[in-house]
């Protein structure tokens, strides 16, 4: 018989199917034909090491041994969009979006924000699963300094980080990178979450995900892996198949107001993740984003930050576009453990 | 400069990229090969004429020359879903889903509901575009009649009718149907559109969706094709490229209480629009279906149903799965002109 499960952190019901339910190991996507890697290097990849000159000024770079700006010798780069989604413009007398009246529709607003690119890597050929530890912790960090750098802008509500691995999932440039797009609005998947999280809260006195953290621990079925800053696991009303939730052991609402070195503790959690998630479903194509507070609304005491991953392993068709509910053929049980029992090719992950 | 959008069903924000704008024709899918058209009977599909026996016992038929169920002789068959996503089951004592305690997460309901394939015509080789005005009318009709025997069952709260037009926007058989999931509770993005609606009437006096219709007309720069019953355009606020809503210019809350002979009048709409599209676009896959009120709701003065079609141009990809909030990289006046402007090979839509 189907299931019905809730999401709680935004109250929605999701379809467990059963009868069309399929085993975990079906999912790999079928790869047309085994490519040769790329080379570390490409000759005209925009962010590639030595083609600096071919993006628009970094606005951060980790760089050991070149002081200089836009040349080669960094680790991790930043850089604006050079196809911005929205750009920041002379808004000192405000900006007319404010102001928008919500019955005024067919008016067009100024879109104002912030695009950026983070270059995880001078290599083209080395995805996050592929990076050392502290490398993986460099990219991270460097999302909390763009976060504090553009908290300055009043303007700026929500800053989405988000990472779509391969073109499957909407990569247009193949060299390893993420995306930052800071809006001057809240968004509608995070103003329903706050939503949610603000009323258990009223309502129970504790936060939402510290309770969840807590009974997924004691079930233990959903868990991919922890350690002792991290847990990553499947949730129990997953939408999708194994989309995977990681989430800080410590209360905190943003990378900002995180246990320090927070950075180094979610490297390996999240490499061992990628690295289960690449050996055992063939590399697939996901999309990755971190569910953040507002921008400057310091510790929040109900709200809990968290990355997501979702793996783009079937097609979202006319029900969930017409409806926002979900069948999701794979229970997340069997997701986890198929996961969880994969031993990794890395080093460490604890 | 990038411009912010308000969607007025639903208040979200849309961002129309301009930096990162595509001109109309540069949409079309590249196909890999033309593939020679399927026969008008396959041997193994379980929804072509002759193979009646294949399918679950149907629950509605057209037909003309046959009086006996579940043989050959029909025009339009709706048959129960062999893999149902939600079943029906009994359910006197009630619904255990329907005390679901909001915050009792990790508990799982029992998914009660209906399933239902509409195998729109014998022939596994015609799509909805390719019909005749009365053989498309006649699918049309099939919704409603459906409509009014699942609201007989007071457990069900809304029906969602939807068709995934080739495999890449999800559907798994290749003979032309569309799908009715008939659920235990009223989805997201529609309740969200019924609370938008509700406050538009409270404040305005008047249905929302009438006020746009008149606007869209008077303006006429986003409208695709229309005759003196239905209206095509793509959406102010379009979140996809080519996004498209066909609306009744009567009001009505639902398909029961729409004009007599609302589907003689949409279909020749419909068809004209499909077959624009298709003549466009290489026959690109999309995802169509219908917004309607909750089953059971009589004739409600601030919701006005419609039907949506959402072309499978682009990938969604972490942004919009993370935030809610699209990018549009076509803009609607642009997509509609080009639309607008091709004459297609239909008889008539008028």
């Amino acid at each position: 018989m189907p299931i019905l499960r809730q999401e709680p952190l935004t109250g929605e019901w999701v379809i467990i199917a059963t009868e069309r339910a399929r085993r975990p190991e079906t999912f790999a996507p079928q790869k047309k034909e085994k490519k040769a890697p790329p080379p570390a290097r490409v000759e005209n990849c925009p962010f590639c090491y030595g083609n600096e000159h071919m993006t628009p000024r970094e606005v951060l770079a980790y760089r050991d041994d070149s002081p200089k700006a836009d040349t080669p010798g960094w680790a991790l780069r930043v850089i604006p969009n050079k196809f911005p989604a929205l750009e920041q413009y002379d808004a000192r007398e405000g900006l007319a979006f404010d102001n928008a009246n919500g019955w005024n529709f067919l008016e067009s607003y100024q879109g104002y924000g912030v695009h950026e690119v983070i270059i995880e890597t001078p290599d083209h050929n080395r995805h996050l699963a592929d990076l050392k530890d502290d490398e993986l912790a460099l990219v991270l960090k460097s999302f909390e300094e763009r976060l504090r750098s553009l908290a300055g802008d009043p303007r700026l509500k929500y800053v989405q980080i988000f990472r779509n691995h391969l073109r499957e999932a909407g990569a247009s440039i193949e060299h390893p990178h993420c995306q930052l797009l800071a809006l001057p609005f809240i968004p509608p998947l995070l103003e329903k979450e706050y939503r949610r999280c603000r009323e258990y809260y009223q309502d129970e006195g504790r936060c939402l995900v510290c309770t969840l953290l807590e009974e997924e621990e004691k079930m233990g079925e959903r868990v991919v892996l922890e350690n002792d800053s991290f847990l990553a696991f499947i949730p129990f009303a997953a939408p999708l198949p194994f989309t995977t939730w990681i989430i800080p052991r410590g209360h905190a609402s943003s990378l900002e107001v995180s246990a320090d070195n927070w950075e180094e503790k979610l490297a390996p959690v999240l490499k061992g993740f990628l690295a289960k998630l690449s050996q055992k479903l063939e590399d697939p194509p996901y999309n990755l984003y971190l569910h953040l507070a507002p921008l400057r609304s310091e510790s929040l005491p109900y709200y809990h930050w968290h990355m997501e991953i979702i793996p783009k392993l079937t097609i979202v068709a006319g029900l969930e576009m017409a409806t926002g509910t979900y069948i999701n053929v794979s229970k997340p049980e069997e997701a986890a453990k198929f996961l969880r029992e994969q031993k990794v090719n890395v080093e460490s992950y604890k």
